[in-house]
């Protein structure tokens, strides 16, 4: 694929300083971008390859202040990751397949399929299924009776969707995630043993949502499991029954919600990060990964720590814990002294 | 569906508290239950619902002391949690599929499969495989060479099991779960690199046992990984091999139990917790979320931390982290202050 | 089977100590191993089973001091584990299966087969796939466009791998693990919502990598997400975009890779560590299970903790930290006795 500095300018809406009749031929990071390639500049960390780049262009913020001449054409932009978004949808090899449906799924037939639909093979759909317009159902996926899946979703191969679940328009689902699972209730009698609750609750899934691969979100044990519009999810998630959570929250890989937890809109959540069940945590927050949150937490902020605390208190506290032995040392000798003073 | 309250309460074995005649249409939460919902009062953070819920009935424990009228109708169980898990079959829309097998599945001929069985579309069933009566497993399921399966077993979508793995009576495997994978088991030689070292032993799985979406039980080294009857997994959890784990420990979500430990009897294992291998935790314990698990524990007690340690020493310790830099202060000052009076 | 312990000897090269003719059935582990076990000795915690095993045969290393009479024919070798394997191998009873194409499978006309190659029932392989010779593609995979895979990949059922990944010869890929999956990268607009940025990058996966069932390894969002030759994941493993994991670097299970980070090469990391994004690991450390990274780590060592700090300083903090209430409770003694001495 080849392509000039301004016609990318274009289509991403820069402004260019240097050469708009460069030749793009395709994207590469920046510090290892060579001839022909496009890259960005985002992260300070790189700053030194910003100066020495071999690249053709790079995607820079409007208002980056340069501290000396850079050897590539520039494209400044307003927003770097947006702009890098359109770039690398122009370059993306991976479109959408022409719709058709293999003659090697399982197609109940009470379900419903919307128009351009692709449905891979060996895939199955059970009764009462309504699939939207466009929607892309890759392979080995299994989609259980009565789920509704919206318009232009993308389900990649392998995927498990328990039946009755709701999921929205352009919901993208990575491979082998499992949606609507039972919630894990169990009642204990007088011996010790468990009996299973049916978890007769469903999960529904708002618009524009993503999850990651090998994910899993549990059906409510009554009522719904939610994610809100926008919301996306990394890889390896466990999320518990009747957990809701709000729009554009994003969390990253191996994070667990338990059960009964709500999480409010715009939160940033790292990996490995546990919750416990019924409790509130609020929005436009900042956790880090690792974090164990065991109680509620109030609107904005950055936690850490098990049980989570303010990061900046937390890295405080562990700045004094590595010190402990030290500390303690020096509490000995001072009550030795203490009681020396007080013989004389 | 429409029911009377009487009609549950001969059902769960209730007592009625208020009008046995009440309709009844489908179960809801305390916090959103309207017109014609049942529901529970357990968790007593939901009180504050037990007095103004909407609902035409509560499940309430038979002892619980109300400090004001309710507007609902009572039904008084010895057991909440269990009169619920018989109020929700009977609503439970998910009853098990009717004796069938795909003539889209592949099945050895050497495989023998049990009276009123279910097999779904796109599964693999080998050699000398055995299925038990009333087992309904689903899509897109492989069963291994030489795997037994037991009665009234459910498997959802998905499940792998490796050859020659064991699986008991009215045990279920969620969607994607994988039994009988190889142990992580490798030779080093002088150069650094790893031989691996083959995996000769399986998996049993006692009877009861429910085993949560995209879990792994690995099969042992030799000899065999072991799930005693009525063990509860919950999701994204990773047992290594040749661990053992005794009846009715239930464990929540992405906890990893490393390879040749020993759990007992009637644990209760939060999530995101870890093990060493080659340890034995006793039975009776509460292990809390996230606890790091590095050495033996006794029978009994509340673990918390990485290492674990008793909760409330946990607690008692972390309440003091939390005030170290101030703790640290106080000790500066204090070394001050004895100097000072050492001088005079 | 039944061999003698001089044909095992034989094989692993091992000096015989005893009965040369004693009749070996099957290999057991040295707790349990009873009449014609061949065992193996080498963590010390097992020692007291050594002189008291009921096995036939017992390997261990060439050079350790027995205390006391074994009553097992001993075999010593140089390296015990190495000689396991080949002893494992010799009985195992999941031998490759024969060279066949399944006619369940879905298999794109623009896809190349190697010589030997076995696929399952309801895998799929789309266009332009080439697969080596003496590859075993088990049942229910999914291999995506473009996709490189090497000879003697043996790859579990339920894999699903994205379009144009590339994989070395002698891979294992255990069951629903997934390759190539889109790393998490998403641009924020100025209204806080989340836009996907296509992930045009791959996976590349050297010789003799080994990956546990249900871990996942994102695509790059540009360039490569690499593994090298001799890298062992274990089960429910994250690997984030863009990471590079240095040649026989081993990770035990439900650890996960912040993307852009880098590691290198020998390293042994425990289970459910985490690391931020864009840090560089050394080579040769010891990271135990558990431990946060969040900045960069030099060659050497072994850590502990979030956030990491060298194992045996953590650990000198870690048992101040448990007596932390007592070190307060002396602290405010101490600042009463001071406060008393100061009055005299």
């Amino acid at each position: 694929m080849k392509v000039k500095v301004h016609q990318i300018a274009d289509l991403i809406k820069a402004e260019v300083e240097g050469n708009p009749d460069e030749m793009i031929t395709h994207p590469d990071k920046i510090e290892t971008a060579g001839r022909g390639a496009i890259t960005f500049f985002s992260n300070p960390k790189y700053e030194k390859y910003l100066y020495s780049t071999q690249a053709a262009a790079v995607l820079i913020d409007a208002n980056y202040q340069l501290s000396k001449p850079v050897p590539a054409t520039l494209l400044r932009v307003e927003n770097v990751y947006l702009a890098l978004s359109e770039l690398f949808s122009f370059f993306d090899q991976n479109k959408p397949k022409p719709a058709e449906i293999s003659n090697q799924a399982s197609i109940h037939a009470g379900a419903t399929l919307g128009k351009d639909a692709f449905v891979g093979a060996f895939t199955v759909i059970e009764a009462d299924v309504s699939i939207g317009d466009h929607a892309q159902i890759g392979s080995q996926v299994y989609i259980g009776a009565g789920v509704h899946i919206g318009d232009h979703v993308r389900i990649h191969p392998g995927v498990k969707i328990y039946h009755g679940c709701q999921i929205g328009d352009h919901v993208v689902l990575h491979a082998n995630a499992v949606i609507g699972s039972d919630g894990f209730g169990f009642a204990q009698d007088d011996k010790g043993q468990y009996t299973k609750i049916p978890q007769i609750g469903h999960v529904e899934i708002g618009d524009y949502v993503e999850i990651g691969a090998n994910t899993v979100i549990d059906r409510a044990s009554m009522g719904k499991t939610i994610l809100h519009q926008g919301v996306k999810l990394d890889n390896l998630i466990q999320i518990g029954h009747n957990v809701v959570i709000g729009s554009n929250t994003v969390i990253a890989a191996q994070t667990g919600i338990s059960g009964s937890t709500h999480i409010g809109e715009n939160n940033q959540i790292g990996g490995q990060v546990g919750t416990a069940g019924h409790i509130s945590i609020g929005s436009n927050l900042k956790i880090g990964g690792g974090t164990g949150i065991i109680s509620d937490i109030k609107d904005g902020g950055n936690y850490f720590g098990t049980p989570a605390m303010p990061l900046k208190n937390f890295m405080r506290s562990y700045a004094i814990f590595r010190q402990l032995p030290a500390m303690d040392k020096d509490l000995h000798q001072l009550k030795k002294t203490v009681a020396e003073n007080k013989k004389r």
